[in-house]
């Protein structure tokens, strides 16, 4: 049901073939799931994406774990189920247990309900939060 | 410029002193913020309010940091304000280093590029991500 | 600050100026706020979109200050700093007491919250909500 | 399709069983829909919201049909398909008829059409609605 | 699965016929596609929305295909399913190709990528964007 | 008021500083606004949203102006300030006429409100868009 169609290996062009090659060396796995191959359709689009991913995935002063908890809280609020869904599944994969995830949507809901107290009482900034 | 007057100790209701009392003990400092006296118009919302906060904030399956990491990449994407000033000053009080604070909005951008990627082109979720 | 000059009554065009008219009759008030000295840059513009504001926020099915508190609601989410004040204070003189406003947020923080445990752990829709 | 199971009443806590009698009794219907289901994979989260939609939807400054259309605005604008889709049944079983549900509408996107009006053009807020 | 009923052609008011019929003449099809038949419920909101939608669409300074790609862009943020399929179908009506759709996309996660920056670091405004 | 400190050229490191001669070599102006001094706190972030921003914000299927106008269209939704004031001024200096910034925003309105009403009824995709 995407606008345009996820394109199979034997579709690719050379350029998107050696962003799928890398994406399987990376993850460990053969299967590359459908996003890759709904960008697939415009190579240079496909690998800046990737390499966006690579570089800021993997371990630094966060580590993968960390990142996958944010970017799954990203997704909730931006109501992004393909996003959800298979960062969800991510997350698992590298050690989020039940518990984790409750706290997770914990913090993400209480978020957003003092977002929204912030926001809608137009709450202005303490002098104290805005110098650096 | 809130739409309710943050009040002043003087002009707190027993309940709602009550509850500053206990921010302040449990924040260890004397410094209560704006949103807390604007809340403080409402007793019932700002006990379940902060209530809420000290409940899921605290440590348990994820660390307190990480948690305010959380917290700041929702804030971000609901863009409040006062909600990211506030939990970056709460971030660094626990620990948030600038390399930190760099990856954070990394992950918070890369999860916004890829989840309207996603929205955009309307990528089906794959057969495997629909299973629990 | 705005991309656009808000226009003096000396800068009106014919066409703009009979709408500020308008809404100058219909308010009963001389003050027109800047939102329609901006629009007024657009005369088509600002004509048809005052007469959705007086064909919508007018009594009908649901009385004048229900509207109010749905557009504070949707102006909450949505983050407009201007909307926010303009309509609480249109609210107040509609009749909204500040315990209605505390309701009015509540209801708004508390929708967000379970609107994100329904996003984020995409709960899938009950078989009886799916029939009309 | 959730990322977690939705327990059935065999599979539940007896703290999660002790809510979802409360919300049966309460709701006079033995009827417990999904999101409460999947909820109960977190007895104390599932206590937590049970407790806020007690306590902010029933009577109280402002009835509970208004409370509800407010909900269904808020869900719109968040675009949280489970909740508009429960809570528009819900409003329905309140009184909501034909008429109101598309006054609300016209309402919830007619604030949104003048919100994007005020953000777009960067319209500066009126001195006069500045202070409380 | 709409909260309410789309209407076929049998069961239009006089007022949502004509209304249809314009769509119609308009587009030179027959088919009229399913959110005028819900709007079809409520005659005037139909009304005032489809003249919108004329007063809008067409050509003026933008031509109507730029205004279909800036109509999937607010799409594509706002999250909206239906809108998002419905545009990318009239855009490549319009001419639209697959290069131009990648480029679309491009700036649109561009763009929340960059507003995510400005957002999240709270990027002060230079001093010489804040005069007209 | 930003929570890192943006950068003056004298505290550039090397790398930042290389990004910033090229920002300036390619816009052909001494100026380097805010964001990019933020960023520089960050040197792989700033050449990698820098790299993007030079590689998509080019000519190519698109017009550079169009592109502007969908960055604030999007910056719109997103209800980045910044970003709408930054690039309302860029799209200016790429030819944009008070006449096209009015059509922008209406298509921008236009679309969240025709948005909101397929989001708020749940308006059913036709059979017909759901093939690619």
């Amino acid at each position: 049901m995407a606008t345009l169609k996820p394109l199979t290996d034997q579709q690719l062009s050379a350029d998107a073939r050696a962003v799928l090659d890398d994406i399987r060396a990376t993850r460990k796995t053969d299967y590359v799931n459908n996003i890759w191959r709904v960008l697939a359709n415009d190579p240079p689009q496909l690998k800046r994406t990737w390499e966006n991913v690579k570089a800021v995935m993997g371990p630094g002063a966060l580590d993968p774990l960390t990142k996958e908890l944010i970017y799954i809280a990203v997704s909730t609020i931006n109501n992004c189920e393909y996003c959800i869904h298979t960062h969800t599944a991510a997350a698992r994969g590298k050690g989020m247990t039940d518990a984790m995830l409750h706290e997770l949507m914990q913090v993400v809901v209480l978020a957003s309900q003092t977002n929204g107290i912030a926001i809608g009482y137009q709450v202005e900034l303490d002098e104290r939060y805005r110098d650096l």
